[in-house]
């Protein structure tokens, strides 16, 4: 089967930006800075997958003509928060088809142009109707869960402490100092027992990566190695409010189980992780579906640190979606990027030693899945 | 190279629905029609990918979720027009890349509850801006093929005369009754010299079909043969207004050349076409421009019936876009879907005789291209 290389890694700072800089404009930042990092000629690139949710018809093609790219195979994919891994999927695969062999993947998000206040779920969504919307529903999740495990709610807490300490080194980062565990607490209230710390923040933003084959790596003229893209697994949800444990996690469990199987790895190969943390207590469950994290023992690593840098199994080098920022479309190719740099020993502040294999996840929908969550997960090795 | 198969193919009426009759209730019936014609069973099916516009995020995880499919993947494909195509043409890559054996495809548009009078452009479009809409850029278009070729404005409506007479035959067409040369002409004028039967209509439906590879239709229990996928191209636009001749049709000229290179096919093998006839004068310059019709003879094809049933290329069997109707992300898996029943001899008095090979064509963005025509070809054959 043929491999499938990561030749360069683009990304703008995820931040909020004033309606001049464009979604175009954010996708041509990260395109062209994946671009230069691979040595990438337009000439050489076969394709553009563009993963985005707000972005509008052929939104895609828009940047490609941007990038002086228009001509070339362009493709659109949404799958909500999970839009930008599920283009590197597509693209995955037709390089595993022998279609292509250099593809330009982005995901990109201008929310502050579509979004005021939060994400508002769609008409179809049962749950959201009854205000199970998803701060209430990620809220019930951490009651939940420190009724069950025994946490605390500073031990939640912490998952943005961990986070933000983490973005302070990531020049990409919406937030780039430090919050206290006091703050975390005393922040404005969102959903009992959840403040606005808790909450991944509304943002725009872009990153970008060179996709190949081993022709297409050599296309380039890259002869030193590269990190591989091992496998990528994408699954639906089946989990509704009043049918399941709302930690049950059934959908991680097999977006996990699913990207093992495809690459052969066991959980405890993995070195670090870059997980959807749209919420605090999100991080902690989704690690324990993918059996990361023993169930019940996501809270207590966070507090003893071992899912922090330097920690046994470091979770959101780059900051995460709460630190880095989430443009919706933006987060699945900002994880990639980060895995990138992670295993090239080029992340700086927030490197992780010895860095050889990492597991991103997103997960896109609601929190109960009414509208259809949507997980992936992407491993990828040195 | 793996070989990929129609299994089956359904549809719903194409048409005006009421509110009640949602986006997934349509891609829902035409779903079931696909599995039910392949035999296929919800546990027999690897994945979703379904191809929309106006559908909203995670739209295809609603639909799957109706289906009783929630837990597989499931992928959201966005190319405006040629969403559907698109669509199946990830799919037929998964396929080839020996991830999934059989996908369900599904093309799905309820335009009624989105859009009110006619497609808005994007505020990005500027062309658009200058009041260069679609329908101004098709009505230049016709104007200048009428003086570049000395046709008449009767033979560019016989386009609609001929398609409104194919389509008395497809039980899933929005119109089934023929319209004359003078309905056509004496329509309400949109823009000189076009009228209101020279536009595709707004519509409602979906469209789907059961994609294998070999071992997908042994799982299937199939043992006669399938029409087979032969080969499908996508490419962008760079055509825009002031830069190109509006009748070029370079993207046409370059999606039909990949596609005859990559099924090694002629044009002069092609036994009949589906082709975007979103406005009658398009029909004719994308079958100039694919080269199955000699540039500048396409409106004397049309009158002397060459593009009719019987005529020596038999051009949008089905009604195409004005008479089949256009729910634009259903469209391109109604090609399929006619194709499919074409090549099995399935078309009852819309039947092309001997039909050995077909052509489907869909162009989706604004006819200036400033927001990125998407252009695919899909070659089909049994």
């Amino acid at each position: 089967m043929e491999k499938i290389f990561i030749a360069g890694a683009g990304m703008v700072r995820f931040g909020k930006y004033d309606a001049n800089v464009t979604f175009e404009r954010l996708a041509v930042g990260a395109a062209l800075g994946a671009m230069k990092d691979a040595g990438a000629t337009r000439g050489q690139i076969d394709a553009v997958y563009v993963g985005h949710v707000f972005g509008g018809p052929v939104a895609g093609q828009r940047v490609a003509t941007e990038l002086g790219l228009a001509g070339l195979p362009v493709s659109n994919h949404e799958n909500y928060c999970a839009s930008g891994a599920t283009a590197l999927r597509e693209a995955w695969m037709a390089i595993r088809a022998g279609v292509h062999d250099v593809i330009l993947v982005i995901g990109v998000e201008k929310m502050t142009d579509r979004v005021k206040g939060g994400v508002t779920p769609e008409p179809s969504d049962l749950d959201a109707m009854q205000g199970f919307v998803m701060t209430a529903g990620h809220a019930l999740s951490a009651r939940r869960y420190i009724i069950d495990h025994g946490a605390t709610r500073e031990q939640i807490a912490m998952v943005a402490v961990k986070n933000h300490m983490h973005s302070q080194h990531n020049p990409y980062a919406q937030y780039q100092r430090p919050v206290s565990l006091d703050e975390v607490l005393q922040a404005r209230p969102v959903a009992d027992p959840l403040g606005v710390l808790d909450c991944s923040p509304i943002s725009d933003g872009a990153a970008a990566a060179i996709v190949c084959s081993a022709a297409g790596l050599k296309r380039l003229g890259i002869t030193s190695s590269r990190p591989e893209v091992r496998g990528i697994a994408l699954v639906s949800g089946t989990l509704r409010s009043g049918l399941y444990d709302l930690n049950e996690e059934d959908v991680s469990r097999r977006a996990g189980e699913q990207v093992y199987a495809m690459t052969g790895i066991d959980p405890g190969d993995v070195d670090f992780v870059e997980m959807h943390d749209c919420f605090t207590i999100a991080e902690i469950v989704r690690m324990e579906g993918l059996g990361l994290i023993p169930c019940g023992a996501g809270a207590a690593w966070t507090e003893s640190g071992e899912t922090s840098l330097g920690g046994k199994l470091p979770v959101n080098p780059s900051g995460g979606l709460l630190s880095r920022g989430h443009p919706v479309g933006a987060t699945g190719m900002a994880q990639i990027c980060e895995m990138y740099w992670q295993l090239n020993g080029q992340a700086g502040g927030r490197q992780v030693q010895g860095a050889r294999l990492g597991l991103s996840y997103c997960k896109g929908g609601t929190v109960s899945g009414t509208d259809g969550a949507s997980v992936t997960t992407v491993v990828m090795s040195r």
